[in-house]
């Protein structure tokens, strides 16, 4: 259930089972604006986009949108002109479904990739779900959007504004082929808050994004199919958000909030993931360099096995960075485990640091945190830990 | 036993119990040279090279060599100046017990990053196998630097050089963190041919090692202890080699098969490995492009489960070219799996063609050839599966 039942005026929701992933399970989901509202979006850098992100692109440019569709099952990745001819027929779908302007609905697809989508589920489940949306809908579609995912990710946030409540409601799918690049795999936030300008809408959220999707991974692979939408109608009434509101600063961090949240539901949920770490990096030469260390280490299968292992193997970690291409000197580096210094001056502190370090790591979340001490640069990655399961869910993925 | 019992000339070796690793397992070997031999030298580009790296880069600068010790256990990795100290009384304990300058002698570890050696092991151990040195010796010393190898890694080969029979014998070890970069995990080779300059041969080994170890990945991860060391010390009597002679293109081909046939068998022998896949790209921007794109698919964790699962996902392969920076046109591409066209421009040919391409995949060793139709840029890189093995090897390692 999407929490506290909290709904966001005037969008409406629902999910029903479309037959693209068998009868009983639901796969396809539909979001609405009862008005059109400010969009804005995030896609993936990938220069393979799927079919939806090529015309969600297109759309959202024009600053306004109406309705999400998203379906699990088939990605519509690696489908040419026929799958970019589906999308778009997908998005016709809803908009006669729904009397509004084809031009104004956005279509996502996520699953496996190189499939062609079954239109037949399409033509039945889109009337379907517009049949049924609802208030209550988003916990449905959180659900639909489920792949390898094994729990739905939602997340709300209120504030005020100009003195009017103002909600923000947010979904979010992913658990494999996540390393967002400048995106995420799927998320949708709508909020019922008005927004001035589009373009300032599309630069709050990709801000946002940088510092919340764009810092996870899980396998370091960044999925054909990334997409992060926002959708204000502004039935909240407030005076529109610009980018010299007052209000605009408590906006911005309610919304940056939200996606982090999301962001790390989304990486907790890491395909077999049994721990959630975050790399913590900082006294580097910049804060790309730090960048560049922070991933490396929560993208190193060593690192994520240890991590799996429990075992407190901080040469992986040095390992790591002496690949990474930030500049430090390995006789300075220091290394904590949350608050237990395992690592400084680039030696182990012993046998006893290292018995508090492993009962951190027995811990379901912890904060690697690594001072390179070679200047003022930080960075912050999320991580999983690399099991088992990890393997045994993608070796049978299309089974 | 290293093939054919081949013997080089003027070069003996031993392997000992030293107990760094227990009682009961070799893990301590030395190579010896009855003469001085040019030696070259290729190590780890990691900003955190191991202390026995730092003393050898500044030892084969010298440009001769008579002797090469090797211990497995620990890496003498992040161990500051205790560590460099250690190696340095290591290889002092080698030339005590050879009675040759200190400068002659080179010292490698592997093993575990961040421990000290234990002195006492090698006080004993050195002597002892400066005791037992024969012709017969290579093949202890390939098993006394295994690791978590699973079996030993030699190659021998032979020539003609001036009239004269010129012998080569490799040795390598390694399993897990291996993506090397400009150098290997450890190998060496010794061969009794003259060569005129240790400049010259320091350019044909990094020029076999840039087609050979570099060309490999298991994990991605590049060791802080990547070493390939090359002895000749001139005993076949053959001209010297130089830049100029006219059997310097069949030495340096056989110089080329070795170091590849060493690095094939390292990453065969990849952590869990159960497959060796080579990735063949044709058709890049540019060479620098082509690699960029083999690499990526050739440590994406989502391919390399595939891989174990005997799936042949080639979205995943299309995934990861999208993210290699390689430029292409996604609708051009083409994926055979051995002579199995499977995809072409972007899309699958069916369900025909996927039914042979996974039969192909349920071989042991199969290549991946991608055809990006955007230039003449070719790369070929060789990697392994992705097995629920590595995962639980490196799980335990330390434990």
């Amino acid at each position: 259930m999407v929490e506290n039942g909290l709904f966001v005026q005037g969008f409406r929701a629902a999910a029903v089972r479309s037959g693209i992933r068998g009868k009983d399970r639901l796969d396809l989901g539909l979001i609405v604006s009862d008005v059109p509202a400010v969009a804005a979006g995030v896609f993936t850098t990938s220069l393979v986009p799927a079919a939806p992100v090529i015309l969600d692109r297109e759309r959202v440019a024009g600053g306004r949108a109406r309705a999400v569709l998203v379906n699990s099952g088939i990605a519509n990745a690696c489908t040419g002109a026929e799958g970019l001819g589906n999308a778009r027929a997908c998005s016709r779908l809803v908009a006669e479904a729904l009397a509004i302007p084809e031009a104004e609905v956005l279509v996502t697809s996520t699953g496996v990739i190189g499939m062609q989508l079954d239109m037949h589920c399409f033509a039945s489940g889109v009337p379907d779900a517009a049949g049924r949306l609802s208030a209550a809908g988003f916990d449905a579609v959180s659900r639909a959007m489920m792949t390898t995912d094994t729990v739905p990710k939602t997340a709300v946030r209120t504030l005020s504004v100009g003195g009017r409540p103002v909600r923000l409601l947010g979904l979010a799918k992913g658990a494999g082929m996540i390393m967002p690049n400048m995106a995420t795999l799927l998320a949708f936030v709508v909020t019922d808050a008005a927004v001035a300008a589009a373009a300032d809408l599309q630069v709050w959220l990709r801000a946002g994004a940088d510092q919340s999707f764009n810092r996870i991974t899980v396998d370091g692979d960044t999925s054909t199919n990334d997409t992060l939408l926002l959708l204000a109608n502004g039935l909240a009434g407030n005076p529109p958000l610009a980018a010299a509101s007052s209000d605009l600063p408590a906006f911005r961090a309610a919304l940056d909030d939200l996606l982090h949240d999301l962001a790390m539901q989304v990486v907790a949920d890491g395909e077999g993931a049994t721990k959630l770490v975050t790399i913590a990096v900082r006294g580097a030469g910049s804060d790309d360099e730090a960048t560049l260390a922070a991933r490396t280490i929560a993208n190193s299968a060593l690192v994520k096995t240890a991590f799996f292992g429990e075992d407190a193997n901080w040469g992986r970690i040095i390992a790591a960075l002496g690949r990474s291409g930030a500049r430090f000197n390995p006789e300075q580096v220091a290394i904590r485990f949350d608050d237990v210094l395992m690592v400084e001056n680039g030696l182990t502190l012993g046998a006893a640091a290292e018995a508090r370090a492993t009962a951190i790591l027995k811990q379901q979340r912890f904060t690697v945190g690594v001072d390179l001490k070679a200047g003022s640069g930080t960075a912050v990655y999320h991580t999983c830990d690399f099991s088992m399961d990890y393997v045994s869910i993608n070796a049978d993925y299309r089974s």
